[in-house]
């Protein structure tokens, strides 16, 4: 598919400014331990739009050019000389963060938690292309008839499955506050863990709907009524016992800690503006709280998880994916994402039809 | 319904031999803070058996004449005269351990393993009968609409619950080795909460076909044909990742633990014989595994839990009860649970036709 | 010592404005799960000078007239009727939380977070008195040679120990912000929990001199120097594993979270200004920092690790000690407190020279 | 030191009978990722002993001819072309298990269970030697002023951390159960991390006199008297809180069990003779244990866990040293071993006077 023999196409970002191009780069060369992967399906995430919008956190992060995109899947095409892992044909899924595997985090089981990680599409050549260039390591092999849009979303969803995991769930009220994808995908878990009581709450109906869609029991507008007052009523006045915060909005913050009962647990992963005011007497210390701040997966304990969620069907990933492209018309892809009237979205470098 | 004005019909054990006997009882009086409940539903339990039968262990255990029956629900009809957590009409059932509130288990939050706990139906008079004084401390209020025979069967299913909760089961393999009452309603909160696979043994054919209905994905007969190594092969030689081990035969024991993975997690419920023989090294030590003791219910952890099970509809005990009788059938009623052939069994004091 | 058969001094909250009075007033009677304890010695917490005071949060809690004062120790002298636990003569310590034992957090070993708490001394009548009566549950047996200073001490060292004890400690790099006398029994436990260092921090010098007396192998004054700069650079710019946040202050909070090492634990027990500017984001969502809200103590797992801490030898309470008086010089007692230059003052109501 | 440019000496395996050899072998080259360290010290373990005796363990698992020995610690004197972890001189011990990387327990932070793993001196080459090749990612750095003999023994001191820190020993009462090395290096642990008790049995008096020089409060001869019942008196007849089980013996375990507080936990290192009679009920089941399989150390935590305790001075490792020798007298080294009138025997290849 690429203009020639050692090119191919790569959607970079190719200086410091807002958009993104699609540009013939040169076939990446796989080193001693690392894979050539030919791209099969490539996912959206808020980072990309972060990226693409050239918004303050990217300027502080991103140092143009760079390939895109950090969520896809595909097939192993070119091996390092002393790969054994894998071979040429496997249907691969990546992790996204390509840790140093030297220092104190990586050393005791926190990967995740690496501060020399770097990030594909963000800090090295990304996945927006036909092929990528991947540490072995970092490559998780698919059930070969695992659909292409859904082994590309587990990198996303190892997101959720981490925030959700860190609490415990069955038989218990869960409150998921933000219903973008990875708040959908928190609901799914939650539900397939056999939550009591799922409660979502977002400001988009479009969103909302989708949280009743993926098995949210209550889903509530916040910025319509009194959803804080509707929920605590229905938990009894008792409050939940988890919340899953996904949004990142202080006002959720706020309400999620307030529904919390006493001695709950709150798992945090969407990110805030910093420095907002913060009742952390009540919200934390008199309500005996506990709280987990989460960041990327768990290396690979989240990644066996999910598999076993997909394999078992009790999470149905399809569930999310509102929209296809090819991964020429990115430009539309990103658009549809920055409306806010989507779940997932995915671009096929091999085109839609194959 | 009783002979007189202060009598009731118990079942009780009249004497230091096998058997049990329909009599009159003067009806109980509840001290300060006790409170007398008019039997609703009650239902059969393995230990019972072990008194009709009056076994070794019953032998060794109980001090007749005592009434029988430990699981049971009903209504409160009379308050002792410093009660105020339930009131007269209030629909309860009970835990059946009767603690001492004063010894380190029971300051700990580990009142289940009370050295001075006293059992109804084995310790002191139980609940086989037409009322009961109970300690108002060990009474759990129900929900008004949930039906008698599942109110009654909850102490019973706390067993399951409390044993399945030692471990962590979503997005897991989980094994039940055993597949009386207890063990079906383990594999019925396996399934609520999400386990990847439930896996169930045991050496009858009517309780592996109940197993199925109850939702294990494979129920083989140990009796028939090799059965770790169908398991085995099913989790890709990995083995489960965890084990509940609900029945004490030492062939269940020895098998669970070949099955589980390195680094696995076993809960034991099951009551072997004394001193069979265990490779605890390859069982326990090398594996990595850990290993959970369990015995009653944990107070109240337990009960909340089965509360939201059964509020939100994940757990459906009805699927386990088989046969129901009147109070005064329960000859016929311990022949059935001694047949083998049956689930739980559920006695009406009030008759079937209420 | 009192006034006549039945009166009793007291120190009494006797209206609505700042201070305290020292009256007579009836000897109370225990009722039938209660016993009445002749006060031996009793301690001075900071909740008391906010009662002194008569701030903000004490204008908003207490409802006068009350007698204050919740740390103490003393003898049984008369029991209620069906107390058994306890016999006149014995000699006690008091957890002074009187919990409902009814509600969620009661019955599942979180009695701590019970919402419907009455505390002495702030909620209902307190130890600042020749005698007291107290729920049977709430009495903690002391053994016969524990001094009087020490015993009175218990309840207050609870809250180090709870604190502590949320995180693991042993071989950690541990941080302890605010050297008040909970702050400095912290350090001793962490000390004796075998921390590899333990770090503290303040802005009084005299505290911070007593945080070394206790164990601290370094104790930074935060208003002089780059306190952070020092700690951080002597874990290798690792940062701590561990952070025991004792002081409420805004900036040791901030200061606090910053030192944290990725994926470290913090235990909070200070109370902050409501509404704070707090980091969230890099304090504990991005750092995968584990918090844990702490209040009062756990029933009773803290008395059981407190009654080994002292048993041991392990922590020697005498070391905060600063200040005795006897009960009726109670107005420079807490002026002392006021003061800011002494650890824990203990005072005697049957005088100081016992 | 060797006897020719590209030789070294080696105590080796050289077939399948009893008895161990020091010959001359070529000094092995390091791989890509590998590193060639020159051994400074080494010390002797009890599965050498097996090895060197040729017991059924050890024809059943070992595949002569193989350089034994795998604890040590050396200098790095050449790297494989991709490795920049570390650097010639740098003064290193080793982890002793190659693991796999790429198996479920290698992914899931439980490297120390993976079934391809390789251990030096059984499964492969060995570090009695004067030089060893190792994989870079097994090597851990030490301190410049390390003393060697403490380097050489951190890997089985970690046997030790990894059982001790697998519960919660701070004002905890601790039967360590076994008296060798590994037993007496969990009582200095236990010591360090704020036990309120620790109990040691043995058989032996001289290993129970160290184990009273290295902290144990009371260390009893299970041949002579009743240790169970002195022990069980001293813990006012609630038993031990954790037992930590170092010894394999059947007795000392059975023992330990009954010892074992209702509730408690134990950490079982030691290997028992397979199919051992065991009391699971009594034991486990209706105890509440919690029991944990220990095998080998945790990747990395506990290598983390142990430069704290010996970078603090919590643990003093010397203490366990009771014998030197040359690296050509290993005769004799194994025999002092054999005869169990000792503690840690180190050897050094580059002789005594360094």
């Amino acid at each position: 598919m690429s203009g020639s023999e050692n090119m191919m196409r790569a959607i970079v970002k190719p200086d410091r400014s807002p958009g993104l191009k699609l540009i013939q780069v040169p076939i990446p060369k796989p080193g001693p331990r690392e894979a050539l992967i030919k791209v099969a399906a490539t996912s959206i995430c808020g980072t990309d739009l972060h990226i693409f919008k050239w918004d303050p956190w990217a300027q502080s992060r991103v140092r143009p050019p760079v390939v895109a995109g950090h969520e896809f899947c595909g097939h192993v095409v070119e091996i390092g000389e002393v790969v054994t892992e894998v071979k040429v044909g496997d249907y691969v899924s990546a992790e996204s963060h390509i840790v140093c595997h030297a220092c104190a985090p990586c050393r005791t089981g926190r990967a995740h938690l690496c501060q020399n990680t770097q990030i594909i599409g963000v800090d090295r050549d990304g996945c927006w292309a036909d092929y990528i260039v991947m540490p072995v390591e970092n490559l998780w092999p698919n059930p070969p008839d695992m659909p292409l849009e859904i082994a590309s979303l587990q990198e996303n969803f190892g997101n959720a499955v981490h925030t959700a995991f860190a609490t415990e769930l069955t038989a218990r009220r869960v409150l998921v506050t933000g219903c973008g994808p990875v708040g959908l995908m928190a609901i799914m878990v939650a539900r397939a863990a056999g939550a009591r009581t799922v409660y979502a709450t977002d400001i988009s109906n479009y969103r909302l709907r989708m949280a009743r869609q993926v098995g949210a029991d209550m889903a509530l507008n916040v910025s319509e009524g009194n959803a804080a007052q509707t929920i605590l009523a229905d938990t009894q006045n008792e409050g939940v016992d988890v919340l899953l915060e996904m949004s990142g909005a202080p006002q959720a913050i706020d309400m999620g800690f307030k529904l919390l009962r006493f001695g709950g647990e709150a798992a945090l992963l969407g990110l805030a503006p910093s420095g907002i005011p913060f009742d952390i007497n009540n919200a934390v210390v008199l309500k005996g709280a506990t709280v987990y701040g989460i960041v990327g997966r768990e290396l690979w304990a989240t990644w066996f998880r999910m598999r076993n969620l997909l394999a078992s069907g009790l999470v149905d990933l399809n569930k999310i994916i509102t929209h296809r492209f090819a991964l020429e018309d990115y430009d539309a892809a990103l658009r549809v994402m920055q409306g806010g009237q989507s779940g997932k979205v995915v671009m096929f470098p091999e085109g839609m039809d194959r």
